[in-house]
């Protein structure tokens, strides 16, 4: 069950845009909601590059925080191992995923990490994503990062913060670090 | 001792603007670091309405995380209980820590929270903070978040994301919410 028995409703928290933090914030919330004793769950529907991070750290967070790595990697980007079809099928399983999460209400706060770059690749359905969103039980949290938005999803969310890259590392060519890229 | 043992650069890290994420994405990169078994320690220069969900969850941190609250509130905002000549002293104070901290190297991440928010109140001194940033050991790396940003620090930061509001919760009557906000 979850934690939240205040009944305070639930936010549709989105961090998009093409600065590094997003995928950083939703695991800071995430261990801020566990200081509550909040439930949470995160689904990857993008595995890249930093996931060994998240997944050590996840273990800090055990038995109130539960990761699952759905995605196939950066279609096109960090991954060419994949055809297209293979990353449909990931992407649709993690939205079917997020679904029966958001809905079992054993989860305070469910993070589709970046479901807004799979629905930018059209891997998966906007309106499916608007439909469980909407139908979504009053007192659930989910968090959406990715660099994208669309306008429906932007209508949709309570908080929206757009992360802006203004300078980068690696174009000064430090190699990203472990314990803060991934 | 520090455990960044491969001795690589660390980054100056800045998470500024005025949307919500900058104090949860260092919260998630303490959290990632602390997966590889680096050593933290998080100064919060203004202490804000969210205080107690960083003290809640940073016991989950221990013993590899190390927060101090050196602030006193939000200058004539979230508080009224302290006139300027307090909120001054208690930066320097915050600023001696961060110095101390920062050259011990018994950290490997060191988080100044709401540091750049006591820059725009000129609470502190810039030339002192970019004196520190200087003269920090190779290897560490500073997380500094807050609003603000100045020039010199944009120039001598390697990685900086803005962090803007497009849509924030409070203007559409939804309170702060326990385990998301603070």
């Amino acid at each position: 069950m979850s934690k939240n028995k205040d009944m305070e409703k639930g936010l549709i928290i989105v961090y998009y845009g093409n600065g590094k933090g997003k995928t950083t914030a939703s695991l800071g919330a995430a261990l801020r909601g566990i200081g509550y004793d909040f439930r949470i769950c995160m689904i990857q529907f993008i595995k890249g590059e930093w996931k060994y991070g998240e997944i050590y750290s996840s273990n800090l967070l055990k038995p109130n925080f539960e990761l699952i790595v759905a995605g196939k990697g950066f279609v096109g980007i960090l991954d060419d191992d994949h055809n297209i079809n293979e990353h449909i099928l990931a992407s649709k399983n993690a939205l079917g995923l997020a679904r029966e999460k958001i809905n079992s209400l054993n989860y305070d706060t469910v993070i589709l990490d970046e479901i807004n770059y799979a629905l930018k690749l059209k891997l998966i359905d906007e309106d499916e994503v608007l439909q469980i969103l909407k139908a979504k039980p009053y007192q659930v949290n989910v968090i959406m990062t990715g660099n994208y938005i669309t306008e429906e999803i932007l209508e949709i969310a309570d908080l929206v913060t757009e992360m802006r890259e203004i300078k980068h590392p690696y174009k000064n060519k430090i190699k990203a670090k472990k314990g803060i890229d991934f």
